[in-house]
């Protein structure tokens, strides 16, 4: 069940925020910084750390980006320049976490699923973003290498629009918001796989048709675990005590909340509905039985007393007078042909036939 | 499963509040105004959003009416005048919403599900009625062109009615009342479908008849999925603070609370009901299956020792002694027709036939 | 499912409190007058309606009984004298409401579900009643004609007994009480008619059992849809604010909250059982088609294997040289009784016989 | 299912607190009473109630014990004493309550279900216990005769034990905790029960074992039904307003709540224990019916194709030239050998042998 | 079920806190004591009673370990130094409690449940970990002699670690960490068993494959059992009134909590995924005898009616026109050939072969 346990296991009994067992490889990882006010804007790609640190001291907001399974080194530098708590660095270290919100002082600590769909491998990948966001400053981590963010950055670059007038809290909105959009969009996939499931079991069921239900199932079992705790997350986050939200984000991020809400309400419905399909498939199996059982008996109750019937006559006693009779065969004929008539109707009368 | 997947996706990462991926056709809205106050009335039809704000503007009472899916610029110019926040736009264009209530400053924001059944197409069909109301005003989106608001506008026209005296609050109540009075109506439907499902369920059940049990199961599912947002929506009606709601007003939606808790409660009662179909209909097929097996085992075990016998008289040896008796024929026949007789007792003993 | 689903529909969008279109019929309805002190006791039968009110006017307390299905002229007239809320007027009117408690100024207005068993038809009658009390008068409205509340009129005939000397929440708790015994009456009814079940299921279960334990099943929905709600309403009774309910009452009201949350515990039980007998039951299904399928088995796999013997012998090949032994017939018919005697060890050591 | 329902109905409409018709024989009842201090210490036994009285009104702890099922008489004359509330009078005489706390002034009543397994029927029996206690007298009602606290007097015997030292509180608590003691001896034998009925289920189902799996899954219905209250009851123990309950006994009473927990953890793992027994026993059904049809076909599918052709050669038409090959008999035995073996071969690579 | 059920009875009706009938063998418990501050570090092994209670009267932290399972005596002689409240003492005697979490005066008692896989008995093993600190002292008493705390020890022992600057809290807490990464270890465990269990069903289930499951199903039951009650005793312990936490301790304690939670999580994930497998296991069987079905009724199908017509042409008439033919044979045998042929079609489109 990979698809439950993802959690990278630290050995038992490590000291909390203990960095030496994790990733260690600069390579996968990639770093780039854009600052921006209302009338400025800066933008620069696979940078250094220490690049990343000088445009974090502006006083301008300044976002980070971290993409690729962030390393230990990395995670460390940034987070000594921030004074990151030790379980925040553990934590964007460890894959596989539940999605949470912490609040250490005046940081915001994020963790949420983000889950995709591979086309390729037909199977969904669940990955992590990590988000912390101070007044001025927000980084983010991102296991995923694609650039889901684009659409928020050309928001970005955009002179004039509303995210450059607002704050730390406006941008980590437009991320989560970003990724609870990704989550309808699995949602139609899911129900497009629904759609041709029950074709399928309307027309004619295979063994594997239930395969495909409890792969469906367990894909709602994964996008469940990613989005309950999600709803706690943005509820936190809606309730922050502080300064920490302004009250004009907090309109948006209940709109996320509803959306959130919205995703579970739609997930517990097709829940109900893949209930329904397994117990259509099982009565289907019942019913082919079924079907298979009346064949047979319609034929073995026909055929059977029949076969009785010419056996006796097949017998070889010296004094069977019948056999004499001139008309005996056509009226053994007859006779078979009237219980063969009989049968049918009572199997009319049972409506087997 | 459309019907549980019946939102409109927003391309991810876009903006809150544009309206830019919206239908912008004028022909398929319909705008109408009523003004009143307890002296005094007027209606019109068909009329020009200009005409609309004119009359928006009097301190009088006036209900704008906006029918058909609604457009990016009609919504636009309307949300211009009042301020209105950049996601109550968005979400009223967005259709597939789940019913939710917001309250911006002095503006109550109410999004509900409308479900009306279609004789036609035999199927449910899910609007989205929106509703925006303040001090003296009230706008009502609703995406069906036929008027269930009728009676409501009879009563508005009939001078001395209630409806006349009380403001946007009294209005707001009469039309989410109309709108769970609607569910009531297909809660009839439902029961009917009920009913017919029994009966053809006892009498003789068909594959069909799974099919057509779990269209109702759908149905339900949809129907709760309508209802349960609804319950919250008007709890926090009725708990909004401030001004908002007038206490004589709050009588009437405690009212439509208790009809709503009804509505829920009457549907957890048909969901039990239903388990209880396929119960019956799963045991059904089990007990013909019985019954079919009952007839081949009767049928067999009596015919198969009978043919059994014959086919030991039917052997060529030489020397078979009985073939050579008189009376070996009608022994064998008697001898046959005892175990026939026999089998019959056992079967009768096991309760078989 | 008329059994869920009994409320009149009023027209959608009709405004509310209409009467209209209400019974008007006067025939079937009788008032009858109660008004008693500790000292005094009057009581009068089948008066008109200004008698009733000359009562009320009075500062003793009085009780007014309406039996039969209330008419809107009746229901309007008292309504109009004790400044009814049009609400409670329509709520009276619309039977199949479900179980609640209103308070309007010092009015409480409380409407529950009297169920009871009807031994000629074999179901469960399910009737409303209403009532509506204030500081010294209470107005019961109760559908049925049956005089259920007899005993506590022996008791208010009865000088110096408790119920004299109390007020009109003593009464309200009075009648209440009686409706929550007949649940238990009713309880008691459904507990022998699962006992019956027990007996049948595990004797000789028929296709009718199912339908007898899927009807007891639909009573349990039944009670519990009119009880869960009883029981909030009983609980907003104990936590209604203000002086109207006297502490010496409040024990009293403490009292019924136990016996209905029994009642639910009790139901609750009853569930587990009967969703116990569903399973013996389809297991016995099962296990007689095992039963069945056992025979069939035994019977072809003895008779097939030494038909098949016979039918060797009963070619007619010109060669065949065991047909010419003497003792060919002797030797096969021993072969054929080893061969079935095998079988039946056989099917001992499987234990099927 | 007379084990969910034993209260005993009192008819319909009484006044509550009448007594009756309750039993009033005195034979079947005994009165003792222990009065104790940290230095002294009286025990007398079958004495009359007004003994009882009389050591009640000493300063000193008294504690009275009413044991076997309890008279109207004895319970008025001791309830108008110590001025019971007629509830506490009639709910003592009432056997089969739920249990229950109440709070009247000064004195606490508690109502708790004694369960106790009798080896004799082999059967629950379910009995009444009532406390009712005040600043220094504790009075206990309960249905059984057997000596259950004994345990406890023993300690209050013993001159310099704790209980010696506390008040009616700590006396309370040491009844409920060996009530609840009696819980877990009861899960005790419940476990033996389902090992013994796992050994059954995996050696040799028989149909027994259903009706014994059913028979223990009432056990526990009774037992939740029993123990839910009872945490409520202890829980509102805990939580007595006011200085009823001493600091130091507020920590053993929270050590019974600990307990009642466990015991409501074990009986719910029990639940999920006994529903997957009764998967495995349908299941094991369904294996049995599997392999009896594989019996069945293995023998069929060998036969009836190797006696259609024996009764091939054993039709009597004229010219038939294989009957007069002189290898023709030996070549047919060898062609149905051959499908014989070819059968056997289908049926391993099908696993069936 | 011995594995729920795992708590020593105490007899019945024993006062609290007694230590009589315990254990009392001074062999199997092993005492080691580690004394700690920033500077200092003292490690003793296998010491008496005596020379801990000394350690424990230092100012500077102390952590006594009582590995094995505790005897009275020890447990009373060091409880008596710190006045353990006798419940205290009593539960740490009590192998098989609940999880719990208690406060007295400034000692905080917590009991947990320690789960380990045991590879040689392929078993889970259920210990008890008492732990009880105060500002300056830890005792832990662990049943089991495994030293599975050594990652925590060799951080105490390296100067400079974190833990050796902090108090009892922090120890606490990461003894609390180690069992709860213990659980985690386990769910790693039962995903790999899922894992293979899935892979068995998918290729060829076998009767013991419905053991497995259930064994695992047990498995979970345990877990649940042990790690429910843990989120409770955390909670507990977050919500610590006093200065006993201190802050920065808190931020960790909030951390297991969430591990807990995320366990919680896995699990209920976990059962949905073994309820998947049994239905698949079920229906498995269903489609193997429907298979069974097909083969044997195809084989019946198609030679019973041959056979059939081959006894016709068996009977011994004198007068049979056909018998008497040349072609007669021929016909008949191409007859037959057709009829199977028509038989195959038939099950061809019925989609059985």
């Amino acid at each position: 069940m990979s698809f439950l346990f993802k959690k990278k296991l630290r050995p038992v009994g490590l000291p909390p925020g203990s960095l030496e067992n994790f990733n260690n490889k600069h390579e996968d990882i990639h770093l780039s910084v854009i600052e921006y006010s209302e009338d400025q804007f800066i933008e620069k790609h696979d940078i250094s750390i220490e690049t990343c640190l000088e445009h974090l001291d502006t006083p301008t907001m300044t976002w980070v980006e971290v993409s690729g399974v962030p390393n230990a080194s990395t995670v460390a530098a940034i987070g000594k320049h921030f004074n990151f708590h030790p379980l925040i660095l553990e934590d964007i270290l460890t894959t596989g976490q539940r999605s949470k919100l912490d609040l250490f002082q005046d940081q915001v600590f994020i963790i949420v699923r983000f889950l995709q769909y591979n086309e390729k491998t037909n199977e969904l990948q669940d990955q992590q973003a990590s988000i912390v966001f101070g007044p001025n400053y927000l980084i983010s981590f991102f296991e995923c290498r694609e650039d889901i963010f684009k659409p928020i950055k050309d928001r970005l670059r955009q002179g004039g629009s509303r995210i450059r007038k607002e704050g730390a809290d406006y941008l980590a909105y437009a991320l989560l918001d970003t990724i609870v959009d990704y989550y309808l969009v699995l949602l139609e996939k899911v129900d497009a796989t629904l759609d041709s499931l029950e074709e399928e079991l309307s027309h004619f069921p295979k063994p594997t048709t239930l395969h495909k239900i409890q792969h469906t199932k367990r894909v709602m079992v994964m996008l469940r675990k990613a989005i309950w705790p999600m709803r706690d997350v943005i509820n936190r986050f809606m309730h922050l005590e502080g300064s920490i939200i302004s009250p004009t984000t907090l309109i948006y991020i209940r709109d996320i909340y509803d959306h959130t809400v919205q995703t579970i309400d739609i997930i517990e419905g097709f829940r109900d509905v893949v209930s329904g399909m397994l117990d259509i498939y099982l009565s289907n199996i019942n019913i082919r039985t079924n079907d298979i059982m009346k064949v047979l008996t319609i034929v073995s109750t026909i055929f059977v007393p029949l076969t009785f019937i010419c056996s006796i006559y097949g017998m070889n006693f010296d004094y069977m007078p019948e056999l004499r009779f001139h008309w005996g065969y056509p009226i053994v004929l007859i006779m078979m042909l009237s219980i063969a008539i009989a049968m049918l109707f009572f199997f009319r009368r049972k409506r087997w036939i």
